[in-house]
């Protein structure tokens, strides 16, 4: 039996797909928000996590009727960093997140990573995972526009020499699976940054699974393989 | 034009309901559990928020393996409440809930507090809403089980001196909803606890509000009249 190896590349979110850090990010927002005096619920704080800072703040000035200009701006981004930094001990890697790198590794799998955060914020997490030196990550400050706009997942499919057309784009939130659509790349949900199937569904996730470790258990769902063709009968 | 009135209470959540306190509590839960030596998924604890205890420490038996003794189950619920404790200036009533209730008593709408927490973790916060002091409030220390068995919400009703069934439940979780069920009452949603609302219609809500500010604005939605009947035409 012959077979030709199609080529396949998959680009991850950070927070809420590899590390366990979304609820650290809210509240790390939330406190930040207060001290400026603006009183925003939590849970939407939640659902702008993962979405380029510009968008968040223009879905603020909607929602709080607050503009921020970029002094502000500046403050709670910084303040954001600190208190998320104070959190750090508690921020573990997401469930299998490791395991399932190695095992794309073993498959001959390539990946990247693709956050809508500043590298100065991802350099806080991205210890935990191990990465090997080589694997792209590209963040806020290498693109013109974060999510939901496709460039993050673009430029990331573009470290990996590949188009974004052959890439799987894994994330936690509806703007991952926005920016994957646009990117024409196909979206995988994961539910461990606190959104609900059939959000991420609706979101255009070709599959969901509930964290790394489930990913890993069925990456015959997306067509990784593990055994080599000529091996097979 | 003649009328009669018909009897109508509603049952209310606490947290994540009238009171944006779900994620502090998931990150209380967090810490203690990781004090016992228990690494559970942020994500996986907001799921269970609202749930009767008895049943987390099932659920978690379930996904991490670990059964709890009495002893260690106290400990965490000691901690819990400590870590909880620790994180209250944090905590707000939701936008509108103190609105949405002073609204129902200009309507004349008798209203009971239901919530599968204990009285003592309840007390921190209840003081944010101003209650008077008539207003019924059942905690778990009040029932043989909590949500989502309809008991809570049952003890709820009769305080109000009405049956489950001529009441409406609003709750952020898919366990009040789940209770509402069982307990023949309507269901409303808020997505305040951070719930989709995608996930609260599947669970059975006949309405979803993003938070009490959002309900208030839609009373009629739920039959509730501000417009004495003799002043119509």
């Amino acid at each position: 039996m012959k077979s030709t190896t199609s080529t396949l590349g998959i680009l991850f979110d950070l927070d809420g797909t590899l590390i366990d850090s979304v609820y650290q990010h809210v509240l790390a927002w939330h406190q930040a928000l207060r001290e400026e005096g603006i009183d925003l619920s939590v849970w939407r704080i939640h659902r702008r996590i993962g979405m380029s800072g510009g968008l968040f703040v223009d879905a603020l000035a909607r929602e709080t009727g607050v503009a921020l200009d970029a002094a502000r701006g500046d403050r709670l981004r910084r303040r954001h960093a600190e208190e998320l930094l104070s959190r750090l001990p508690e921020i573990r890697p997401l469930p299998g997140a490791i395991q399932l790198l190695s095992a794309l590794d073993k498959a001959g799998v390539p990946y990247a990573l693709a956050t809508s955060g500043r590298r100065e914020t991802a350099d806080f997490t991205l210890p935990l995972l191990n990465l090997r030196p080589d694997v792209p990550i590209v963040t806020r400050d290498d693109v013109a526009h974060a999510k939901p706009d496709p460039d993050l997942f673009l430029a990331a499919a573009d470290r990996l020499g590949l188009s974004a057309e052959k890439c799987y784009v894994v994330g936690d939130s509806v703007w991952d699976l926005l920016a994957a659509q646009r990117a024409r790349a196909l979206g995988i949900g994961v539910q461990s940054g606190g959104y609900g199937r059939a959000e991420l569904e609706r979101a255009g996730a070709y599959r969901v699974y509930a964290d790394p470790a489930d990913m890993l258990l069925h990456l015959d769902e997306i067509g990784i393989r593990f055994t080599p063709p000529d091996l097979l009968l």
